[in-house]
């Protein structure tokens, strides 16, 4: 989906209030949004939203995805002063929240790539309340995989429902219950426990909080009759050495949610 | 205003999709939302209301702004096991988020404390979309200041302004234009400026960008003819410094859309 | 998802108006809606938000996926007469058009059953706009298989993507740009085809407008190396032939688009 | 009312879901709705509307209420490949459903009208929850009466009212309760009761569940003092047998809840 | 439809803002919202949906089209004091809005009766955007007619229809296409049309800006053939002159669109 | 904020319904908004969006704040009949309603400069709920000061505050939460609780209730300590003695929430 349009209504309504005095300037003007720092760009398609609402031309911008230097101009505008100032603080916040999600999700990509040809570094459904959409294409567009987008996109056979039902019929029952559009993956606290899910039916298997070590044993047991996800408390320091362990996916949550922004700055005339 | 009930129901709806088959589990269950570091409650009422949407009676929280250590329970519910797990990951995305800013924030302050002790410390309007009230009022909860809610609150009168039309009567021109009710802050670029932003009936002067040094000759040109705002890329690491130099406010926008995640889980039964 | 309260107030409003004289009368009533056919029972939850919106306590209601014969009450209320002659109309609907899905669907599944124990019948993205979650919620009340809940959930290699890529082409590059979490399915139009979709890595193949013995072949040829669908103009009277065939899924758009509701009346006092 | 952009926007939402990869397709294409068998056009409006909202030109429509034969080309749009595909899933989805209820209506008044020459074929409030409005104007397309658009615009005097107060006294109490502007109908559950409500003040009365023999009678008690509405459980089978009795309408709650969807296909290219 | 939930958030937000400090108060406490002049009471329930959003108790209220005295209690309330004092602007803005209206419809209500038994005094669509239901129920709370709630509601046969189309054939033009639910009502400048308007069916003659002498002759001329409406600027002081035309209703812009505000205050404790 | 698309939305459809049979008129038409009384020009963008929803451009309109004779044109549109017709209504009863408040405003600026030159005439929060930012907009477009825009704009301190913690106390415990960023403003009953208002650190204060003489008294003990505002059931005949006292703002509740519609009329042709 597209940015929706109420929610770019939303974003300014809560900016600029009700009597905005401060932008009560005549005349056009050209506005730039500017990195000010290297990185990936991201949140392009949003701020141009932002824009379009105030019924600004967009006259230029770097498609998401892309790397951008300090000075690169992300996005340009052209319209009424008023209108460009009036979208300049919100277009800027969403580019700089996005693009700090693809800059440090590319970063995580690179370590990992340097472990492995193949593993993928995952987001999480940590994301900000609002804007899990924003932040899951961000992480795409740093090159990384955007795991579940909501709770019924895939299924998650948790700890409370293997303590509630056991592992194997756990999984068997989402299974059935599932639809055969959606796959399966199985949480799994144990390396032993990764093949039973496995042949339980899961598609994947979350290996949570396990050491390298672990890990890798796990993928060892799996043997490839799932996919295999590294999960819990994995940071930029050591994603490499979840990444050699041979798993499929590495999941960070911090990749959006805690990243910090890119820093970028909007200038008019 | 209290978090938005239409907000609410856009987070979970963003989180759930049309058919959460997870979740598909009988019977009633308690749940737990804890820290697992220690921080500064913030975001509390909006995880409230985002299990009282799924009509999950909370059983107890604690309250924005309390100090809380590893393993804390921050929130605790009890209702049917299905509207429980619906609601964990949105309340605790939530909670995460808003107690890292209010966690950051009382770090700056006790930084910037230690150099002064009528400085306040403040956030910007670099805020994430969707979420300004939450999260300027997990800045308050963190012990700092709200500064600007929205573009309507106080005028600032900046570069682009005075570039047009001279410092004094852009200051001038927004003194006329403003209501009564509404301050008039002005950016400067030199220390020589605050003075004269002062005496054209600024409120408040921003020191944009200056170094400590500057920033204290500022302070002394004013000589409390308005409040003194220093503002520009101050973090942690340099927040105290600039307290130091006697200015009333330091802002900074990492506050907002640049702190970790507080670290919290969601354990049920 | 629940049904979100503000869709609940959009079908109040659509069907009020902006002063109902009609309902105006004093006092309190019981409420029942009745089946007046048999079927299988859906929409159940969305017929008491329906009356949670407007403070009328729902005292009794049969769960999703019930079966109920003519007379039975789906939903029982009691209120005061004006709230609850407001909803009866708007809960009838729902209530009956979903309940005519599950209906439908229930029929489906039984018809396919005879000729496969294993075959899943499932809907299609043919649903009424608006009502996504309601209908494919239906489905599954009705022993169905949801399928695709929207274009995120899984990705479709369609003819176009063939026609501009080549088949394994297209298949690989979905596999890549896709999440982990995410399955492929590739539409082929002739049964050779359905191997080669497998081969280049997709989870399920849909065997587009085939005959039930071009079907058959088709599954012969994959040899469980992937889930085959049947689709494409399938109906109550020839889903067990197809279901015959050895699939894994028949998909009926008319399971949403063209069920006739389930005939069901509210009685008031 | 036009289509309103916000229900547009939810309609798009609830299929594209957070990131559909589907999509991504890059470069431009042509795109057409075509009717896969005959019958009326309805929802076109609706349809333009999803594709302005992704801002793809629509090139061509054709006009609701016009007959279309299968190939007809129903609208015609023109734009970026992945906004295309993104808009067609919904805009067939409600070109299909608006249009299956213009084409039964249409099958329904040729019918009646071949009893009669007068007789109207009026819909009910018996709607699909959030499409009031479209399945209305589909009606009209048709060639239908749209009847009572929301319960605040005709007063309905029912068997509740009725029993509480009496025929007459129900009447004129709504009577004088309601707007001038505003018609009362009553409904009669016995033909002699229709003379009753037409004398007590009723611009109209339904004629609730009666046979045609019945209705028959009813319209000559009546002798044109109100409006004759026949209504409950007429289906295309026996509205000729209504329409001959000589009722100002006939009314078919089956024109909006019960019509299959007119078969459209969408091509692009 | 009762006030929507919606409808209530966006007041509140709109008053509140992002920070409210202002009613930063601990504890609980009592709120009465008091007439401080004579009149009749409306919005009530309006400002109980307001502080019902807010989970303040309502305790006691008025019903809307009470005579209330000044010091008459309207609304009583108890709960946090914040959330009291939250409400109490709103509250008092919508029911001072709205009784204002009634007030004022009570008024030329009464005017009008001792010219008239039987004639009612309306209002017209002349209402503040966004408060169309609370305004209409506000006349009606006064004793006035609501006339058209929404364009579709009655046809009105304007001027300009008539210059294309002839009088007659502008009448019959919009009797076909209106559904027999809707009433159809023609404007007309000349008493002598008023007859031609009801003999091409029109249900009810606007008599738009005529004295009160040309008034009396256009009822003459209809001799009861249609409903008669005097409309088009008039005021409290001549709304008995009309009344005393003989027309069944005389309609007036000014009870919703200058109607002054009935004075209400909030006190609390 | 320009006016938000989903309140223009809103407005449309409250006013048109499901099925606005009035505005089926083929081809294309000019439209003017037409002052018929002197005033001052508010609403006009408010106006604007309500065609440009409709996607008919606008060809002309006055800007807010110019003053307006009868005859004068507000607004002209060209475009399809139908669309022209059903945005009239809507944006003559917001241009109405706007223009009012400002040609009620620019009355009361005038009668208090023939007082003093310095002096604001202010609008409260007693304002129509939805229509904060359009009615705030007016009264600036009026010349006058829009005083708080919201309850977080600016903190009031008021009787409850004082009857709690004492005055002193109460200013200097709002002083400390409120942001630098935000007024003060502490309502007094007496003259001589203004000084000690003023001491305590409030940037204006309200007198609440005095008659001019104690108002003067006021001034005088402030002595330009703070800004001095009179506050009360001041009206039209009143605002100069009041001005004249030497207070810096008179602020009047009747500017919004009692002000006559600007009597304006659409025509088409």
């Amino acid at each position: 989906m597209p940015i929706e349009r109420s929610q770019v209504e939303r974003w300014l309504r809560e900016d600029l209030g009700h009597h905005d005095v401060t932008n009560d300037i005549p005349g056009e003007t050209t506005g730039r949004l500017l990195a000010r720092e290297s990185g990936v760009a991201a949140g392009i398609s949003a701020a141009r939203a932002v824009f379009e609402y105030l019924d600004v031309p967009v006259t230029a911008s770097v498609t998401a995805g892309e790397r951008v230097a300090a000075d690169d101009t992300l996005l340009a505008v052209e319209g009424p002063t008023r209108d460009v100032l009036r979208g300049e603080r919100v277009a800027a916040n969403i580019v700089g929240h996005a693009a700090g999600i693809a800059t440090r999700t590319r970063a995580a990509v690179e370590r990992a790539r340097e472990a492995s040809d193949e593993v993928r570094v995952a987001a999480t459904r940590k994301t900000t309340p609002g804007l899990r959409g924003v932040e899951k294409r961000a992480v795409a567009a740093g090159g990384g995989d955007t795991h579940r987008l909501d709770l019924s996109h895939m299924v998650m056979v948790k700890e409370n429902h293997i303590a509630n039902l056991g592992l194997e019929q756990a999984v068997e029952r989402f299974r059935e219950r599932a639809s055969f559009a959606t796959k399966i993956e199985c949480e799994v606290e144990r390396p032993a426990d990764a093949p039973r899910a496995a042949a339980a039916g899961a598609d994947a298997v979350l290996l949570d909080n396990m050491s390298p070590a672990e890990t890798a044993r796990a993928v060892d047991l799996l043997d490839g009759a799932a996919l295999a996800e590294a999960s819990g408390g994995i940071g930029l320091e050591d994603v490499a050495d979840y990444a050699a362990t041979g798993v499929d996916v590495v999941s960070m949550g911090t990749l959006t949610h805690s990243a910090d922004q890119l820093d970028v700055s909007f200038q008019t005339g």
